[in-house]
Formats: C-alpha cells, sequence, structure tokens
C-alpha cells in the first residue's frame, strides 16, 4: 500500500505531522538539539537501522529542518544540522516533553537556561500573556482557508 | 522487523514520540480537539484504512490518551473522547499548528480564544514570563536521571 502524504491537506496540523509525525523524526530532532551533527552518531544513539536512519535524514533534509553539510575536517563524514526552521521546533519538542514527564510523574530531565533559571510550562496564551485554557481555543478559518476544517465542521454538524 | 519500542527509553522526549509522534495519532487527536468522538466519522474525515484507524485509536486509549465509551443512544457506536491526559497535548499540537504556519506562510486557520483574542505564538519562556531563545535552553538530569541523557552525551563529548 503506497505511503498516504498529508502534504496536500490544506490543514497545518496534517502539514506538521507529515513534516515531523513520526517518533525517529522526533528523537533524531532531540539529538540534533543537543548538536549531534554526524550520521554515524545519530546511528549509534538511536538503536536504529542505517536504512530508516538514511531515509529520514533524507526526508528532513528535503522538508528543510535539517541541513546537509561535508565536515571540513573529515570528506568521508556526513554532517547534518538544524536549519532555522528546524530550530523553531524546539518549543514544539519541549512541549512534547514537559507533557511526558507532566503524566509519566518522574522527572528524567529540567530545561533550564544557561543562567540556571527553570524553563516554564509551554502553555497557550493569549495576546496579553494571560493563559488560555483548554476549551477556550477555537479553530477559525484564516486568510486562505482551510477546506479541511470545513470537511470536519460538516461531519461534526450532524453529530452535534 | 518487531516495531522498536521506545517505552523503556528513560527520555520524556522519546516517550512522548511513542505515544504521540505519529501522523494519524496526531491526526485523530486534532479531530478529537473538534469535539468528534466516532469512529465512523474519524473513518469518513481521514482517509484512512478501518484496520490503521483501529490499531491507533487502541493505542491511543491504552496510552491514556482517549477513553472509549458507548454511546447512550446507539449501543453500537463506538465512541472515544479526550482524556485530561488527552487535552493536555492541545499545546503541543497548537505549536505543531503554528510552526507549520509559520513556514508555510498561508494562513490556513487562526487560534482564538471564545472572545475572539487571538492566541499568542507559543514560545518558551522562563518561570518570570520572559521569553526564552533557542540558543539559551540546556537540559539537565532530573531527579530520577535519565541515561539516556547521559548516553547522547557521551557520544558528543567525542566530538566536541
Amino acid at each position: 500500500m503506497p505511503r498516504t502524504s498529508f502534504k496536500h491537506i490544506d490543514c497545518p496540523v496534517a502539514q506538521g505531522a507529515e513534516l515531523i509525525g513520526d517518533k525517529w523524526k522526533i528523537v533524531i530532532l532531540r539529538n540534533a538539539f543537543f548538536g549531534m551533527k554526524r550520521f554515524d552518531d545519530f546511528l549509534q544513539s538511536l538503536n536504529i537501522s542505517s536504512k530508516v536512519l538514511s531515509a529520514r535524514l533524507a526526508e528532513m533534509v528535503d522538508d528543510g529542518i535539517l541541513a546537509r553539510e561535508t565536515s571540513e575536517t573529515d570528506k568521508r563524514a556526513k554532517l547534518y544540522s538544524l536549519t532555522e526552521k528546524g530550530k523553531d521546533l524546539l518549543t514544539f519538542t519541549v512541549s512534547l516533553a514537559q507533557w511526558s514527564e507532566r503524566w509519566d510523574q518522574k522527572e528524567l530531565v529540567r530545561f533550564i537556561t544557561k543562567s540556571g533559571k527553570p524553563v516554564a510550562r509551554v502553555t497557550l496564551r493569549s495576546a496579553s500573556g494571560k493563559e488560555v485554557r483548554h476549551d477556550d481555543v477555537v479553530v477559525a478559518q484564516g486568510r486562505a482557508k482551510s477546506s479541511e476544517l470545513s470537511a470536519i465542521r460538516k461531519i461534526l454538524a450532524h453529530r452535534i
């Protein structure tokens, strides 16, 4: 069965899920945030097959999350570094980790600033900075209009 | 090849990725945030096979993200609703959508409060509310200590 792509779906959650909604990509991203760049280091760290790692890295390069470089000291080494688009996934990654820690209640790691201050829980806020509760969030059509949003609403209109 | 599970990895990013790092689960979650509950509605909305949908829903129930209910009006209908743990993934989901919108630059949807105020960009902040830059975040060991974090650092110590 061919792999279903979400790239044509005009919804930012579906498109985001297509680009990074994959457990291997998320741990590759995690390691990249630690500064990991070498193919062999990802391979050693992740208990992943060379084939799966190559495929995921290639997709992440295609999608602009990682950039491929050649090492200046070792021309054979393949290096992958975060682009600005990739770095911009830090909030997503920390949000996922904080969620996992909240419900696992173990505190395996802590996110702090370089000066040692704790990073606060990532949360939804209004423009004025006030925390927004889960049940106070509404999704509205944007400038480009999402036909996916309309389709979901149409299905739900029969139910509610 | 058996599916590699990240559940034994003592890292909240890996554990979070195991639970929700899947494109199908992310769009199921999205629809659940819209109030979708019925198996048949997910099936109609997502262009997914019944087999894949069943498997993903079962995992999400096992992992405490969704709860399975029986409809009071239609005993045959399988309903899936968000648990508190599932609702707590809204920030993660909005963060992903906002990231996608930022880099796609289309504005397909807008997140607003019920009173019409825009939801701000989800971002990392210190406890005092100040925005924390990507390169100012450090990961430290928590109370439970992550051997995964130690292993990543050990690999990188040879490189940096």
